[in-house]
């Protein structure tokens, strides 16, 4: 029963793999970046978005919204004029809790690839699963809230592998919740070795320069390494 | 295809009921009441059993720890003196982001039922998952952080429709960000009219003495209810 079951996860893994490589050979195609954005609920991924979209020096910025229902960060984003795509994960059943590379297949044919360089997947709000999905990302960001506790990379410890950069928001609240940013990170290096680390606040905006800078040079760092 | 994945969504779910309902059954017998923690990670689920399970007037509280990995708020709850006993959902592949029934069953022989008249089921840090999954819980209990913005309901409203109770968790931050108690309150109460709300600190110890009472009082509503 439970190899059956073990078997069936792979499988699945397996076939999303594939549609990711389709994925990629698309963005590709229209030398489009992306970067999937992962977090927990309200770790302020949108909050971030907000605060970077709107100048990202030349780059031509475009958002993948994906939630569960609804639309709110959508219409949160819209100010930007930037274009924004809106995936629900409820249709069909009671709700997916992660983005995978076939709903993301699904909404190519309404993002404009040939008019942005760069593509922001914001995936749904959750430690877990988005960590085991690829959906053709050139890079994976996630963002991580001084709020959720410093604990939070012993106990959720594939979401902070599977990134090549993780942020930590809210820094602006350090004076009032109980969280030792040298434990923090220190557990981040214990379960991902060498990965790089960006401390800010979306509400302040301090910080929001470095992750800018990250995403904006997203486009040049992936022609040096193909 | 997608008929197909709502057959097999179905299915698991018919099958994970049956076997929510052995659980109940085992509870039932040894006389225990027992409540499903859930809510998002950091949004201080443990927490709020580190101040309100040590002194629940008589009535002896147990744990049941559900983590992807690691047993980090089993330590914490150590020092309570109450039986905790540890669930680990990576055991096998990636980790499963919520607890299902045949989990909590597989637990069952390592709970002191016969020592206990509460049992609180802490579940996986997740707003999607848990709320879909019953375990032979007589309540269910969701934990909310004001620090995650009060555009949850309406973006998760199955977990805020799946519970007895709302708990509203780190209000000693209300100065500090920027979060509308009225607005959340109405999100709720559009997505699940008339569902009872708690407002509190498990930092300050505000408005703990509610929920230590409602958990209290789950022993004997259930038996009236019976």
């Amino acid at each position: 029963m439970h190899r059956v079951r073990v078997r069936i996860v792979e499988d699945a893994l397996d076939a999303n793999n594939t549609i990711a490589r389709a994925n990629r050979d698309d963005f590709d195609r229209h030398g489009v970046s992306v970067a999937n954005l992962m977090g927990a609920p309200g770790a302020g991924k949108t909050a971030l978005l907000e605060r970077v979209l709107h100048d990202l020096g030349g780059v031509r910025a475009g958002v993948l919204e994906g939630d569960v229902q609804g639309s709110l960060d959508a219409e949160r984003l819209a100010s930007l004029h930037v274009p924004v795509t809106q995936l629900q994960t409820s249709v069909g059943f009671g709700g997916e809790c992660h983005l995978d590379a076939n709903m993301v297949r699904s909404a190519l044919p309404s993002i404009p690839l040939e008019a942005i360089d760069l593509l922001v997947i914001e995936n749904v709000g959750n430690l877990v699963c988005p960590a085991e999905f690829r959906v053709g990302e050139d890079a994976r960001v996630m963002v991580a809230a001084v709020t959720e506790g410093e604990d939070k990379p012993l106990k959720y410890p594939l979401m902070f592998r599977a990134c090549e950069l993780v942020v930590l928001n809210k820094i602006d609240l350090l004076p009032y919740v109980d969280f030792d940013v040298e434990r923090w990170a220190q557990g981040v290096q214990a379960v991902h070795p060498g990965v790089a680390t960006l401390l800010m606040s979306a509400r302040t905006g301090e910080g929001v320069t470095a992750l800018r800078d990250w995403l904006a040079a997203l486009p040049e760092r992936r022609m040096v390494e193909a």
